[in-house]
């Protein structure tokens, strides 16, 4: 298989379980993280590494190494896998998801971008996503149908308990302590300001082919998502929260061996769950029209990374981030796609209409 | 279909929903309920009709009246139903099941007696079961055998926040008193001594051929069954407690049509999960050696039988119904039944020991 961040959480679980399962590595690719994937490349001799940029290259100890998206690209091109393992961070994770799929490979999706701003543009069929909401709701689906609403869960991120007007003086670490686990700066904002459900909910939309689907806050994250049917009844899919669960079955379509040790709910003993208040995460709001206008998902998108940024140089305050989201979404309501180069358009806009000018 | 019990909650609920679904009523057979039986008869128009006893036979509406289970035997054998309801309530139903089942016919088994004292006699392939626990873990299994155990979850019964100390003086009202739910006054005992769960580990032992089989407390009874999964997932079965739900799976086979108002988890707000502790429900000591011998099912049935029948009397103390069936228990550990007529010599031995003679 190919290997797309192989140095990140999901890239090291991914080589973790191809090794428990003797599966090949055709491809590693990784940001620049050149120290880890040298000792990847020794143990699962690729042949092809590819890495972000010339800089990095220089340091991997590999005959060649491709660079950049374009690298990426071409790996995919000289590649006979049938399967890539997509855990690029952000919308850097598009152009090779589509380009693997107009290769007829299956794709192993971590790149939540990938849907959130083309899923109109994907065949989610030939799609397995490695997280723990989308993999729980396909678990619980098999191939019924007859299903009412669908949920998935949320933690509610690092500013879950704080009195509601104190947020807007969250700094930087606070954001970054979230409750339940460790993960990377990006998605833990985004797993605060709700903007990573909000991202999960469009993703669970083009993967399932509905719009019947919401979320809650459960504040232990051991279920992680529930399926409501038709008849009455609801199922749900509670586990640790290990990647390596979605990970095992989207690289071996299914597995029966134990891949996770079983929760204990006599030792969790008890659950709560909450409502996600817009008041507290204001860009819940835009929730339903999104799911009406998913086309809206680039928007959103460029204002996030964007208003993430200049959180992140310390120019703007936390409640800035969905402000600023919900200012764009308001300016570009109604904006439609129709191939792939227009995303690339109304970004630039976006962008444009964010920064003045 | 033909109804045993026609007249219990069971019985109601099951003559409902075979209205909506236009499913015809070949026999309705009750106890002693005769205004209510002569209102079904009107409503249904059955082929057969039966009741307890001759005093009861003689107040109903219908040509000819089938008595006692002889009745049931003959109304069985005369009727080209496919589908018997057994919701019988106690020993009673066990020859009601074995004749259905000679017959060929399939069977919906809301008696658990049954499978509690008959079990190893009994082609658990024919029987849906029509109880909340063993409807969620047929719905979460589906045909699949990959799990490494299976969870039933107990409400705890009326004393399940009473001090320890204090359960040994529990009067009847005390005990009838059940949290969630209004029963039967025999099953609303059971569930206060833990009994009701016991018996439904066994029943599922045959039902699900496994001994793998455990139970905790969920206080609001709305998890029902829970799957533990070879690969570390566990899956969890969600409802309202209506026996409507198991009820119209048992006669459609499946549904797709809406049979209740889904659970909303944001307004249950909150679960709670507990260990069945030995020192408030003694019997539960007994759980492991009673799934390795299920042959002692009769001598626990019967002890406790007949200790609530002492209980009701107000001969001996709510703790003794508990101890009643340890010791029982005890006298009779390794018994092993051979055939059906052992069980019923089983039962005269057991009632001989405890009542002294």
């Amino acid at each position: 298989m190919v290997v797309l961040g192989s140095t990140g959480s999901i890239g090291v679980n991914t080589l973790e379980i191809a090794k428990r399962f003797g599966l090949k590595i055709e491809a590693l690719v990784a940001g620049n993280n050149y120290k880890l994937l040298n000792r990847q490349i020794e143990i699962f001799k690729p042949r092809f590494v590819g890495v972000k940029d010339k800089k990095t290259a220089e340091k991997v100890n590999f005959d060649k190494v491709y660079v950049g998206t374009e690298g990426i690209v071409e790996i995919l091109n000289r590649s006979k896998s049938k399967l890539v393992v997509n855990a690029l961070v952000g919308e850097a994770g598009l152009i090779p998801t589509v380009t693997a799929q107009n290769l007829g490979k299956k794709i192993a999706l971590a790149n939540k971008e990938s849907l959130v701003i083309a899923g109109k543009f994907i065949d989610t069929s030939k799609i397995t996503p490695i997280d723990s909401e989308h993999f729980g709701l396909w678990y619980l689906l098999g191939n019924k149908k007859n299903f009412n609403r669908l949920f998935i869960t949320a933690s509610g991120g690092a500013l879950r308990d704080w009195p509601v007007e104190k947020i807007k003086n969250a700094k930087l670490e606070d954001v970054l302590k979230h409750p339940n686990w460790s993960m990377g700066v990006k998605i833990t904002i985004d797993s605060a300001t709700m903007v990573n459900k909000l991202f999960e909910l469009l993703e669970a939309k083009w993967l399932f082919d509905t719009s019947d689907i919401d979320a809650f806050i459960e504040t232990k994250s051991i279920i992680h998502a529930l399926v409501e049917w038709n008849d009455g009844s609801t199922t749900a899919h509670i586990s640790k929260t290990d990647m390596k669960l979605p990970i095992a079955f989207a690289l071996l379509g299914e597995t029966k061996e134990k891949i996770l040790e079983p929760v204990n709910l006599l030792e969790i003993g008890s659950l709560e769950f909450k409502k996600i208040d817009p008041k507290r995460y204001p860009v819940w709001e835009i929730k339903e029209s999104l799911l009406k206008n998913p086309d809206m998902g680039i928007v959103i998108n460029t204002a996030n990374e964007e208003a993430i940024r200049k959180f992140l140089d310390k120019k703007i305050g936390f409640l800035d981030i969905s402000r600023q989201i919900l200012e764009a979404f308001k300016e570009f309501e109604g904006v439609k796609i129709n191939d792939l180069d227009e995303i690339f358009e109304v970004k630039k806009e976006v962008l444009r209409f964010l920064n003045g000018i």
